[in-house]
Order: structure tokens, then sequence, then C-alpha cells
């Protein structure tokens, strides 16, 4: 969706993320080095991109450096490193995912002066409030809006743009729930099975997790207080 | 270009290339495997697609092997092989050029009834006419159309979509010539250059390169006939 | 030896692995991604075949990726999938194993019939009872045999077929144990060391180690109730 | 075929050319970096040995390493090379061909000595009369023997066992000479393609191509001496 | 380092690394496979060596393979394979650190014998005591000496010779630490922070780390003694 | 050698080239794709730094991008990327041969005010009067000295510092023609092999390649005006 954003006709600076023989790549910075944030940086570094990876973690680094086979630039995330990175940058992935919470604001609306002109910022973390300061949900009929010159990707529910691979991951993953629920019924598959029960966010009309509790205001009360015999 | 089409909301499939942990990639069939294709093919291998490139040359392909690191299947080019590629694909790219010559039909429109209803057909050598039978040049701002459910992407001109990274690798190409030009003369220029001389498609108003005077209907008039001294 | 087994001479396909230049390669799909899985694909790949991986953990795909560089197709395993893989196939390699239990059955006789003829099956679950249904121990003087139409490569003790290679790694993997028991005799190795405690299936005569009394029909007896201060 | 040979039941040293964790792979010297040494040398690397490419040429070298990776040790091929390189093979490979000619003999028998007991060769210059001195061609049923301890594979006419393959390859290679004798007929045909002409061993019952003349003790009498209007 | 104390103008045997089209590389053994083992490989394989990397650990080496992409010979450390090892090396790497504690020593001065001359040994864990019995610290300015033929280079504090890369790493390392105690004061931060605690090794005069006190002569007396509510 | 120029106590920045987890890596610029310019890029690779190479022919350039496997960013070598390239530098390679006569001067005294302090040039077209400004001839003893602030490493006869690979390299190269004399007199040896007579520079007293003529002021006679019958 970047690559794409970066054309002209789409208001980006019309640059080629890969290059071509002899013109220098665009550049790619990836905040956040998680699952969302690898995969980004897997796809920018197939695409022939120049990509660099913050994150906060040592250990995570030393993992995403052979992950990447040594071809994106890993990097610690702080202040300084991120102004660097995004003053480069044609194209900025934010991936920062709280589980369940509020992201974090990695780039403020002052922070944009720093960058280039129809340079493109993607904000992955959209569904949980977005990790730039400018960031505000849009559609995949009208996917971006310009704040300061850069032009911003925020799409929320992304996967919703490829219906047919999306749905095919999600069944993938939460099949196993559904058998456990049409077996022992929710109350039973909550109690045997500890995922299932930390997956739970609402229940009988109250929240029981407690970031997304605190988040928006409303009471927390524990599963196990509903669900006799649920895990603590 | 392609994997933009490839969304629902752009008409596609909505299949992502790549792919998610447990969802088989999407497929690519690249038809020709010089330098258009084997770019084409290198970023679709990038992107973590299953990636198939389609060549009448057994040489070429024994240097694609290593040059995509055993990453794409690379298979001869028969009407049999391509209507197999492009009955699986989810994206075929239409790569075929031939120097200054129109560009083979490869698809004919009834064989797109063997497609997946969705997929994407990307012309890259539109600007030459085309290498499916169905393809007629659109523009950057309305870049699709569809035909019997195939998406149809054939942009004239596809580098204007990245202007900054075009305009900087035609003047390293040309740069040279520029200067050689600048130097000696338009005449002197031709003269003393064989390479250039040969690119002369016109000249004095008259056509001077054989297969686009035979393509066009006009008179072939060799280069040597205008400028005195040029390479026959 | 999958490879081998797939020669005409031996009753196989006649199907190269790795294709040759403009000839596509061989498919084979490896069912499971444990440690076993895993060397297999990365051989198989490596032999530049097309490769599928099934497993059943999102982690472990995750894993995998990167592990093969991308090379291989890994997705989710499920009977849908596992019947669209063993369709396609020319090479299936069996690598479910559950660790001290019998394999499960992936691949049933019936499914047989969905497989193209002169293709091949390798059990190397064959030592826990093999995970297709039709798979029965053979030799590595008489190590295929046929049942309809496809070839089943079941050696039991497969190692045994490269014994310098497997003497080494069987040394170094169980060196240390023997030192440990050496130096503090049975039981006292068994008291200091969880994890060889846990790898005594039979001792004084009764079975310690849960699924495989549950499997063959024995009374277990835990390791503790034999040797006084063995790890619970 | 050579990691096959190389287990204990067919004859060979017992080891696994790519090794387990912990044992360090075989060791496969792979005599000639053509086309057919490459695809030894590549198929070898992917099975994880640990592989030696002889070759005579340094540009061929400087091409291989990229080809291979980097992942090949490719040196210089004399006599003192060869004599260390198979002194330390698991598996060696022959595949040093001359257009139309016999092969050298690049491995005396008297070299047979300094190989370790067990160890293999694959002569893939069988069809041009070996280039071990103790290769003489066996057959798919039978295909290896021994001398002196080593083993030795020399079926003549491998690619027949994979005919699946080989035949396709063969196809996509010799269809566009099919066309054009069916088009023009084989006098016609060899007066327009060059290509063609220089294929042509026999024609008319007489020999047309100057080693296999001189090999086999027959006159050469060159082509264009037989059809009229051939290139010289 | 090591390639460099290779040159013949500093004492070693004159060889490059990385070989060059026909001569075959030098040959690297590096002795411990973690963090900084595997890092030394990497650049090792990376100059075009031919590497072998030694580990206890059967499951370290299982991650190591596809970490280092295949390209480096991965075996079980043992007294047999050391020597083997070492005697084939042009260049050995001592990496073998325990946490917090003296280093083994692996060769001893008796194995120098089995090297060849003017072969270099680099210890890393000289910090540590060294893992070679001839190691004595050196320094930046005369960073090598010769003992029996072997060129040592054993610079105490290696990481100083690139300052402006090793404050910036050990600032992103410790930052968060200077951070919690600014913040919390020294008591307040070890009490909050587990992984801090851990790595206190002195504090208020006393030695809180048990190997450090074992292997220097002084009572071991735990953090927790000293700072209320520290974790145990 | 340029890496190890980089260290603090020889003078250089104090740079790791491949940067440890969370420090991005050192950059390289490598003026010069040839041969000796691919090399310099490829180990710069390995080693995990961030690397340029810059060229003027975009063919080689398309061949240099998969032979690097994508990991250096390839560009048009004119003046302004020249100055981009080295003001970004910690290490510049001027790889710019010229057959046979005096290497261009690419980096001006005056362009060094671009580049960091403590940053390192190292020379590899010495031998041929320099690709840089202020290069002068050094020795493997005393090889280094600094101009503005900036390390010049231009060591005369580089391959000296590593007399096992080279000599077995040149040996490898020169066999041939070693041989021819040997069988055929100088005479006859440079009649029968017009490689040899290409590279003959002086024969009986004169100069017989015309650049070294021009470039040292000597009359230039045609070889095949001093040996009788030598190709033209």
């Amino acid at each position: 969706m970047g690559a794409h954003a970066l054309e002209k006709a789409h208001g980006g600076r019309g640059v080629l993320l890969g290059g071509v023989a002899g013109v220098p790549p665009g550049k790619v910075a990836v905040l956040g080095g998680g699952i969302v944030g690898y995969n980004a940086a897997l796809i920018a570094v197939g695409m022939q991109a120049d990509v660099w990876v913050l994150d906060r973690s040592i250990d995570r680094m030393r993992e995403l450096d052979p992950m990447l086979d040594g071809r994106a630039t890993v990097a610690m995330s702080n202040t300084l490193q991120v102004e660097e990175a995004i003053s480069e940058a044609d194209l900025v992935i934010g991936a920062v995912l709280v589980h369940g919470a509020r992201a974090p604001k990695l780039v403020t609306r002052e922070m944009l002066g720093l960058m280039k002109p129809g340079s493109v910022l993607v904000d992955v973390a959209i569904d949980q409030g977005g990790c730039f300061e400018t960031s505000r949900p849009t559609t995949h009929l009208e996917p971006t809006y310009e704040v300061d010159g850069i032009v911003h990707y925020c799409v929320a529910n992304m996967p919703g743009a490829v219906p047919m691979t999306s749905t095919r991951a999600l069944t993938n993953a939460t099949l196993p729930y559904v058998e456990a629920i049409a077996d022992r019924g929710l109350a039973g598959a909550v109690r045997s099975d500890r995922a299932l029960a930390r997956g739970v966010n609402v229940m009988a009309g109250r929240v029981t997790y407690e970031p997304v509790a605190r988040d928006l205001g409303h009471p927390y009360i524990p599963l196990s207080e509903i669900v006799d015999g649920a895990p603590v």
C-alpha cells in the first residue's frame, strides 16, 4: 500500500521503492520490529528498498538480523533515531502495537517538518488509535489524506483489502477455539482453555480485560468473577 | 501495481501476494524473462509470492535461475505452458517486448476464460501495442478496466508513476549521448558513435529504423543515406 | 531416498525433483514442520524442488518461513489442505511425530486415489507406527512397495542407511548422559538430571512413561516410585 | 544418485551428505564447472554438503562464485588439486565433457588409492567414454560396481532415470529444429539455420563432424559438400 | 582483527581469508556458538572464508544452521573435534564465555603443536581470563605476540578499538537502567527491576554475585541482605 | 585492510563496519564495479556493512545486482553521486582500474573536505597511479598516512600482504602461458597464442603496448614488427 501511495498520481514523491539499475532505491523506515513490523520489513526488503527497522529490544534485534538475512539495518528505537530515520525515509511504516492498549505516539505533528515533501506514512496501528499524532482512520475507497505535505495512509481494518487471504488466516487462527466452544459451550471452553480465557475482552456485558477497561473508562470485572472456575 | 489491483476495493480477487503465516501466497506468472520480466519476477519473489517466469530461450533460463536464487520456477514459454500458468495465477505480468516492434499477443480473449475471476493482468508491453489481445492503454488516474471478470492494468508510460526515479534513470542512460551531441553536433555524434546511430528512429523527417517503418507503413531510409559517413 | 524412489527404474513417476532448465521442478509435500519436517523441507528446497510444508502451529510457521528463507510454502495443516497438497505432489514426506506415542494417520487409503500414479510416499514416522494408513515397515534392502499405484518407502530405522553419520550424531546426543551415569550411577544420574529422568521409559522392569504405557497396554509406574528422590 | 550410492546398504561409506546437527556434512568434489557440473554442485550445496568445484577457466570460476552464492569452494583444476579433492571427498562427480569428443581421464586407477574406502564416483561423462580410467557403462537396474573399494556409478543415459522430466527438456530444446525441418525439409533447414547445421554429425551416410570422425576413425566430409549452400 | 593478523607483515601465514578466484579460502574455526561466536562466524562467512563453529548444545546448533544460512559447518565441541578443527584452521577464534566466571581453557600449549605455523589465535574471552592456555592480555597498540610459531591476538577490551560503535551499543543497553536509577534511586531501581538486580555484582562494598565471589575469593552476600525488598 | 584502518588506534573513526545489535553498520563506498570493486563490495556486504557501488555502465550494474544478492546499492558513477557517496561513507574504496593505463582521479583534494574526519580511503588503483588525487604509494609496514583528517591506505602491491594466496592465484593464471613458452619458445608462443601476444608490454627492449608507451612517453612499436607472424 505504501509503495502505491508513493506514486505521483496518488500524491506521493514519485519514487520507485526498488529503484532501477543505476538509481538508488527508496528508503523505508519501519517503527517496531514485532510480527507486523518484521513482515513489513521483509516485503520492503524483497521489493529491493533500503530498509531500517527500529525496535526497543536488543534481543529482538538479534533475532531480526538473521530473519531478514542481514538485508535491513536494525537499530535501537529512541527519539533521536526515529527523527533520523523519518527524515531520510520515503516511506514510514508505524507498526508499534501494544496488546489490547492504545499505541504510543511515536511521530508528533512537529516531527513531520523533518520529512521530505510527498513522503508517505502508513499507520498499521490505526485500529489501536494509531502511532502517529496526525493519524485518523480512513477507508479502502479513500485511503489517504495529506498533512503538512506528508501523505497519510491510515485505513482501518487493513486486512479487509484482501479478504480472500485474511479470511483464511483468521479461520486458521480461530477454528480451534470455535471447535472448543462448539464442543464444550462458552463457559466450559473458557474454563478448560487458558489461552481462550485470556482472549476474552467482554463477557455477559462486562469488560473483562483490564487495559481495555482502563483505556475506555469502563469498570474492570475479572473473568473469574463471571465464569466459575475460569483461570485467574 | 499488480499487487494493488488485486485488492478487493479495486476490483481484484482480494489476495495478498505474500500470503500470511499459514495461508499460501498468491501466484504470479511473468511472461517474458528479459530485463523487464526479470525485475518483475524479482519484486514478486521479494513480496513472497509464488512466481513463474516463462521464456523462450534455454540460455536465458539458465541465467535466470541463479539471478532469482532459484526462488521462481522458470519454464519454457509455449501455448500449453502459458495456458497452465495463467489458469493458476492471481496476477499475470506481460513483459514480452520486441525491440522497436509490436509485441506478440500471448493471451487471447478466449484464454481469459481459463483465468480465475478477479485475477489481474498487467501489460508492461502496452507502449508497443500490448501482449494481451484485450489490452488497451489506460492512464495513471483511471488505471484499470475489466474484461470477462479479469482486471486489466495497461497504463501507458508506466514509469510516469514514479517520475523521481524514472527521470534519474533516463538521465543516467541518455546523458552520455547528450554530451556527445553537444560536443560534436548531431551528425558528428551519429558518425562517431555506432550505438547512438543504431538508436536513431527518425532523422530529417525520414524513418531510419526498418521495423518501425514496416509496422507503421512508412518508407524506410537507411541513416547512412541521410548522414554522410554514418555507420551502416 | 524419496528422490531416488521417484526414478522410473524404481517404480516412480520418473520425475527429477529439481527440474532442468525450462522444465518445472517436482512438487514435495512435507506433513509436519518439526525438526524432521524442517530438515526434509530444507533438503528438498536445496534440491530445487517446489516444496509445501504443512503444520498445525501458527508460531512454528512463523519460525519456519525465515528458516527456509521463504523458499517453501508453509501452510496450515487440515484435511482440506492435506488433500490439496498430496494431489499435486510427486513426493509426500510424512514427518508427524508425537513424542513417545503413535503417530496420527494423516493419509488414509482412500486418499491415495487423489494422488498421481507413480508418486512416492516416504513415512519418516514409521518407527512410531507410521502416519499413512497404508504404511508398513520395510528394510534398506527392499525399501519400497506399491499400494494403488503409489510407491511407499517406509524403512524402519532410516538412519541405519548412513551409520557413519548416525553413530556420530547419536554419540553427540548421548555422551553427556553416559558420562553422568558413569560418574554417579544410574539412580544417582536420574536424581540429579531432570532431562535424563524424563527420558526414562522403562526402569527395573516397569514402564515409567505414561503415553508408552497407555499405547502398549502396560501399567504405568512413575519413576519417582522406583528411584527415591527422582524428579516428579 | 551419488547420495543414494553412499548408503551402507548400497556399498557406500554410510555418510549422509547433509550431516545432521553437530555432525559435519559429507564432502563432494565436482570435477568440471560447466552446465552439468554447476547443476551437480548446486544440488549438492542444496543438500547441505561441503562442496568443491574444480575448473580450468578463471573466468568461469568468477561466474560460478555468485551463481553458487559463495557456498561452494571453486578452485583451479590441476593434478595436485584433483588429488587433494578426491582424497577428502565422500562423493566425486566427474562432469568434464568436451563437445563431441572423448572425455579426458582425470582420475587414474592409481589415484583411487588416495580415496577413502566406500566413497563414490559418479561419472556423468560416461556417454563420452567417461572421465575416470576405471569407468565402464552400467544400467539403471544394476547401476554400481566396485573397484579397489571405491563405488562406481556410471549409468549410461542417466537422464533415462527420470523420463518425465528428460522428455520435456528434450522437447523444449529440439522442437524449434523439428519445426524448421517440417517447414523447410532437411536440406532447407540446414541451409537456413547455422545452429542446426553445426549440430549435424552424420548426413547421407557420411560423418560431417570432424572430432567424431577423428575419434571413431571415419573419414570426415564437410556438410557443405553434401548439402549445397549449407554454412561452412 | 584476525584477518589482519594473518597478513605476512604482521607475522601471519599470509593467507587471504576469502581466497580469490581459483584459490581456496582460508579456514576459520570458531570455538563457541553464543552471541559472540555467532557474530564472528557470520563475519567470517561474509568474508567468504570456510568456517567451522563448535558448540556443546545441540539445540543451539539447530538454531545456528539457518541463522548462518547453512554456510558454516556447525559441529559438536569435544576434544577430538577441537583438535581436528585447529589443525586445519588458519584462524581460530576463542569465543567461549561463561557468564561472570573464568573461561575454560579449550586449547592447551601442547595443542599448539597441531597448528600450522603462522596461523592466528584470537581470544575474545581474554577479559574473562582467556580460553587458550597461552593467552595473556595485550593492547591495541601492540596487539599480538607469538608462541610456538602461532600468532596470538588477545587485546583486552576489544570493543575499545571501535569506540564510536561500542559507545552507542553500550548506551543502548544501559540507558533504560540509567533512567530507572535516575527516576527511583539506586535501591528503588534494584527493588523494582529484577533484571537490574541480577546484574549487580558489588553493592555497598560487598560482592553480591556468587560466581564472582567464588572465583575471586571474596565472601558472597546476597543482594537482598543489603537492599531491603530486593528480589531474591 | 580498510576495516582495520578504521580502528581508533590506527587513526580511524573507531567505527565497526558491521555494527552491532542496535547500532547501524558503517558505510562503504566502492568506486568502480569491475572485478576488484565487486570483490571489495562482496566482502564489505559480508561484513554486514551498508555498501554503495558506483559504476559507469548500466549493463554492469544489472549484472552486479544479482551477484551481490541485492544487498548493495548500485548507482551510476558521476561527480554528484561520488560526492554524495564519499560524504556519507566511513570507508571509500577506489577500485577504478583502466587496463594498462593511469587510473582517473575520481576524488580531488578539495573533495576530502566533504568527508567525515577519521574516515578511510583505500586506493586499490595505486599501482596504476591511484584514483584519489592525494594518494601516494605506501608499504605494508607503514601502510597509512593522513591528509586533511582523512586516513589514506595506499599500499603498493597489496596482494603482497597475503603471499600464500597471491602466489597460488598468480600461478593459476600464468602457468598455461609458462607451459606454452617452455614448449614453443618465446616467439613461437607469441605467434600461436593471441592472448599471450596481447599481454606483451615490452619485447626486445621496445614498448609494444600503445597505452603504456603513450603514458610513459616511449615510442610504440607493434609486436608484429618485432616477432614475425605475431597476431596484429
